[in-house]
C-alpha cells in the first residue's frame, strides 16, 4: 500500500472523516487516495486560509479534529492566520503539509522553504515523516497529540516520496488525551471565593457548553456570583433558555468597568483577561488591582465537570435563571447596526450556529442574541481577521442538520472570501449577513484610541482605513463564486431576505448596507 | 518626533516612496505618519498577500525597494507566499511588521505570536526595533541589508510603542550594497567554454536586462553558443529587436532535452537548473551527466557587466541576431490557448510589462511573445501561486507610463484576487487577461506525471482539481471589486476587448474562456 493511502485509511479508522484541502503537485497521491478511501470526504478550498479556518470551525462544532492538507511552505503560510486563530481557540486540528520528495530537498528547488520553522509557531506537535512504513503511525501520533492540552494543532510534514512509495500499512488509532479531571483543591478554593459577595466567574474555552452554562447559572443563582463569558468564545451555547451572560468587553475600559469591584475572579476554561492591544497609558492586565484570581479549571481541564462539582458544592438544588425567549419587533426603516441585530435575532432559527465576525457591529448584536432562539456562537479567537466565512463553512460541514448564520464585517470578509465558493460547491446551509459599512471601522476607532489622531476619510491616513472608492459590491462577488445574493437597506428587506435564505437550500449572502459605527 | 514619523521620514529621504500596506491597530501611528510625510505614498491592499506581491513587482520594475506594512504575525503569514516568491526572485524589499507594544508582549494577548521565527524563513535580515531613538537608524540598516546579496528581504519588527513614542529623529541613508564586479578568472573560464562548440549560456536573475540580453546575443552570434533563459525570469527584457531566446522548459524532460548534448553550461545570473518537483524515477538535477558547469556571475554579482566583458573577449564587433517584429494574424473563431496567445502578441503595446502567471497556457504564450512588441516579462519565481495580480499592481505603480498586461490563470488568480480592488482605487493601467479553463489544469497534468494516475473530472480525486461546479464568474468578481470586465470566447472578441482596455484609462479584466490543456 502506498504511504498516502495508508495515511488516509488510518485517519478514517481513527474518526477523521473530513479533510479540507488546497493541494498541489506534492500532494497528488494524497488526493488520489480519496478514490481508494471513499469514507474520507475531501473538501476543496480555493485558498489555504479557507481550508484552515474551515478545519477550525469544523472541530469546534464536531468536537473532533478535521484534517487539512496544504501545499508546502507557501501553502502553510497562506493558512497560517486561521491556524493562529485555531491555536488560540484550543482547537484540535491535524495539519498535513506536503513537501518535496526527500531526495529533492537538497536541490533547493523554487518551492523549498523552512516548513517546520513556520509550523512550530502555531503547532504543539510537528514531525516530518521519513518513511512510508512509518507514515500511518506518524499520523496516529499526530492525532493523539492534537487532543492534548485541551486541543492543539499537530502538523505532519509529508514528503511526496513518503506519499507515493509502497510499503505502508494502516496503523491503529492511539488513545486520545483526556482532559484533567476537576481538582478538589481548586473546587474548594472556588467555592470559598463564590461564597463571598461580589465574586465574578469568567467562563471560556471548554466551559461554554450547554451543560457548563447550566452549572454556571446554578452557581450564580445560589451565590449571586456574576457571570461573564470571555470576549471571543470558541463555541458557546447561548440564547433563550440558557443563563443570560454578557461577554467581557473588547476595549480595556469596558472590561475594567465590568470587573470593577470584583471580590475575586474565578476562571473556568478562561485565561485571566488581558487587553487585546496595548495602548499608551492603559494597563494590559485587566484584573483589578488586589482582586484575587482563582483558577477553577484551565483550558486543558474538564472545565465543565469542574463547574458541575462547584455547583454541587455551593448550589445544591438551585435552578439557573435563564433568558426568556423574546425578540423585540425590529424597528422598520433604514438599517443600522441596532435594527440589523434585532432583525437577525428575531429571525434566528432554533439550534442555529452563529459565526460572529461582526467587529464594530457586534456591540449591538450580542445583547440582541441573548433572548433569541437557543444557538451556538463561534467567535474570532485569535484576532486574525478572515476567520468568519471559513469557520462558518467548517461548522456547516460538521453539523449539516443545523442552520449556520455568519454575521460578517466587510473588511474581514475580503481576506477569505473564497470560502463562498466551497459553500456553493458543497451546497451548505449557510446564510451570510455581510455588513457593508465601506470601512475598516474598527481601525477608525483604534486610530483615535491609540492617540494617533482622527483620520479624515479623505486624508492620506484616513484613506488607508476606508473601503470606499471603490466600495466592494458583495452581491457581485458572491454571485461570481456561485452564491445567490441580495442587497438590503431596510429592516423589512433584511427580514424578507432572511426568510428567502432560510427557505431555499444551499448558501446565501445578504449584503446589509449599514452606516459605520466608528 | 514620534518613532513612526521618523521611520517614514527617513525612508522617503532614502528613496523609498511607496509603501503597500494592510495595517491594523498596532500600525496606526505608521498610518498617521502618512499625513505628516506626504512624499510617502501609501497604497492600501485588502489582503496582505496583495501588498507583498505588489512590493515584489514594484521592486523588480523600479530597481529599488518598496516598503510593505503588515499587521503582526497573522499579517505576515498572509503575506508569506509572495514574500517567498520575492525571496526566490532576489527582490530587495523592506518588510515592516507591526507588533504589540513592548510591555504588552508579556500578556500573551490573542494576536501575540512568534513573528521573527516566521520572518526568518524569507528574510536575509530580521530585527526588532527596541527604542524610538533607534527606529529610523534601524530602518536604514534594513534598507541597506535589502540591497545585499543581489537583493533580499529585510524585515523590521516595529512594536507599537516604538511607533508612538517621542524622541525619534530622521536618520541618514546608508550606502546600498553594490553587486560584485566581474571576476576575470570566471570571465576567462566562460570564454574558454563558449569557444567550444555546443556550449549553452543560461541567463537569469540580474542578467535579463536589455543590455545583458544584447551582450548575450553578441556572444551567441560570434560563438554559436545557444542561449536559454531560466524558466521563471524575474524581470526579462524580450520581444522584437532583442535576441530570440527560449525559456528553459518547466517539466524536467523538456529541460533535459534542451540541455542534451551541451558541451558546457555557462551560468549568468542563473542557478544550475533543477527540477521544479521531484518525480518518481526522474532526476532532480537537470545538468546533463558530464556537462561542466561554469559560473560566470551569480545572482549577487553584476552579471550584466560580466556578460559585457565576456562579449568583449569573445565577440568583438559582433552584432546580436534579434527577433523580427511579426505578429501572425490570430486565427479567428473560438479561443484556444494558441489563438489567445497570438491575439495577445498581436495587440501588445510597445514597452508593455507582461506579468505571466499563465501556467499551462504559457507554453503557447512564450513563443508568441518572442516576436511581439518589445516588452518586459515578470514571472512566478518561487512557485507560490497568486503572484500575478499583485505583481502586476506593483509593476504599474512603479511604471505609470508603461501599460501592464497580466496573463493570469484562473485557479491562481483566486488566491489574491483582492489585488483588483487596489488597481481600481489607484486607477492603474493594468489589463488582466484571465484564462478561465475551470480547472487546476496544471494539477491534472501533474497527477498523471507523479504516477498518481488519471483523475476523472467527476471522481472524488478529480473533483479536487476541478474549478467547475460552480465555475467562478470572473466578470462578476472583477466588477464587484470595481474593475470593468468583459467575457470573450472568440479571437475577434478578445482583440476587441484588448482595444477597449487599451483605449480606456484604468484597469480592465478580460475573462477568456479557453479549454483546459491538461
Amino acid at each position: 500500500m502506498r504511504g498516502a493511502e495508508a495515511l488516509v485509511g488510518s485517519l478514517v479508522e481513527a474518526g477523521v472523516e473530513v479533510c479540507f484541502m488546497n493541494p498541489g503537485t506534492s500532494e497528488m497521491h494524497f488526493v488520489q487516495a480519496l478514490d481508494a478511501v471513499p469514507r474520507m470526504r475531501g473538501v476543496l478550498a480555493l485558498f489555504e486560509g479557507v481550508a484552515t479556518g474551515a478545519a477550525d470551525g469544523y472541530a469546534r462544532v464536531a468536537g473532533k479534529p478535521a484534517g487539512v492538507l496544504l501545499h508546502l511552505g507557501p501553502g502553510l503560510g497562506n493558512g497560517l492566520a486561521n491556524l493562529h486563530n485555531a491555536r488560540r481557540a484550543g482547537t484540535p486540528l491535524l495539519c498535513v503539509v506536503g513537501a518535496h520528495a526527500t531526495d529533492h530537498v537538497r536541490h533547493d528547488a523554487p518551492l523549498e522553504s523552512d516548513i517546520t520553522a513556520v509550523a512550530r509557531t502555531v503547532s504543539g506537535w510537528v514531525h516530518t515523516s521519513g518513511d512510508p512504513r512509518d507514515v500511518a503511525a506518524d499520523a496516529m501520533r499526530a492525532l493523539a497529540a492534537a487532543s492534548e492540552r485541551g486541543g492543539q494543532i499537530a502538523t505532519l510534514v509529508l514528503p511526496a516520496d513518503v506519499s507515493w512509495s509502497e510499503g505502508a500499512a494502516i496503523a491503529p488509532p492511539l488513545p486520545a488525551a483526556v482532559p484533567y479531571p476537576p481538582d478538589p483543591g481548586r473546587v474548594a478554593a472556588a467555592a470559598a471565593a463564590v461564597a463571598e459577595p461580589g465574586a465574578v466567574l469568567l467562563l471560556g474555552g471548554p466551559a461554554l457548553s450547554e451543560r457548563a452554562m447550566d452549572a454556571a447559572g446554578r452557581i450564580a443563582a445560589a451565590t449571586g456570583t456574576r457571570l461573564l463569558v470571555e470576549t471571543f468564545p470558541r463555541c458557546w451555547d447561548t440564547g433563550a433558555g440558557r443563563p443570560r451572560v454578557d461577554k467581557l468587553g473588547y476595549f480595556a475600559e469596558q472590561a475594567l468597568a465590568q470587573l470593577d469591584g470584583a471580590s475575586s475572579l474565578v476562571l473556568a476554561g478562561a485565561r485571566a483577561p488581558v487587553s487585546f492591544f496595548g495602548y499608551p497609558g492603559v494597563p494590559g492586565d485587566l484584573v483589578p488591582d488586589g482582586c484575587p484570581v482563582v483558577g477553577l479549571a484551565d483550558t486543558a481541564s474538564d472545565a465543565c465537570a469542574a463547574l458541575e462539582e462547584l455547583a454541587a458544592a455551593v448550589a445544591p438544588g438551585a435552578v439557573a435563571e435563564v433568558a426568556p425567549r423574546e425578540a423585540p419587533e425590529p424597528p422598520p426603516g433604514p438599517l443600522d447596526v441596532r435594527s440589523m441585530s434585532a432583525a437577525i435575532a428575531a429571525a434566528l432559527p432554533d439550534g442555529a450556529i452563529v459565526v460572529d465576525e461582526s467587529l464594530t457591529a457586534g456591540a449591538a448584536l450580542a445583547p440582541a442574541l441573548q433572548t433569541a432562539a437557543p444557538h451556538t456562537q463561534l467567535a474570532l479567537t485569535g484576532g486574525a481577521i478572515g476567520q468568519g466565512l471559513p469557520s462558518a463553512l467548517g461548522a456547516a460541514v460538521a453539523a449539516p442538520d443545523r442552520p449556520v448564520l455568519a454575521v460578517q464585517a466587510d473588511g474581514s470578509a475580503l481576506y477569505t472570501f473564497q470560502a463562498l465558493w466551497t459553500m456553493a460547491r458543497e451546497q451548505l446551509d449557510v446564510t451570510v449577513v455581510l455588513i457593508n459599512n465601506s470601512a475598516y471601522a474598527i481601525l477608525r476607532v483604534e486610530l483615535a484610541r491609540t492617540g494617533a489622531g482622527e483620520a479624515a476619510r479623505s486624508g492620506r491616513a484616513g484613506r488607508m482605513l476606508d473601503l470606499s472608492d471603490p466600495t466592494p459590491d458583495f452581491v457581485s462577488l458572491a454571485t461570481g463564486l456561485g452564491v445567490p445574493a441580495r442587497r438590503v437597506e431596510s429592516t423589512e428587506a433584511l427580514l424578507d431576505a432572511l426568510r428567502w435564505a432560510r427557505d431555499e437550500p444551499g448558501p446565501h449572502l445578504i449584503e446589509a448596507i449599514v452606516p459605520a459605527v466608528g
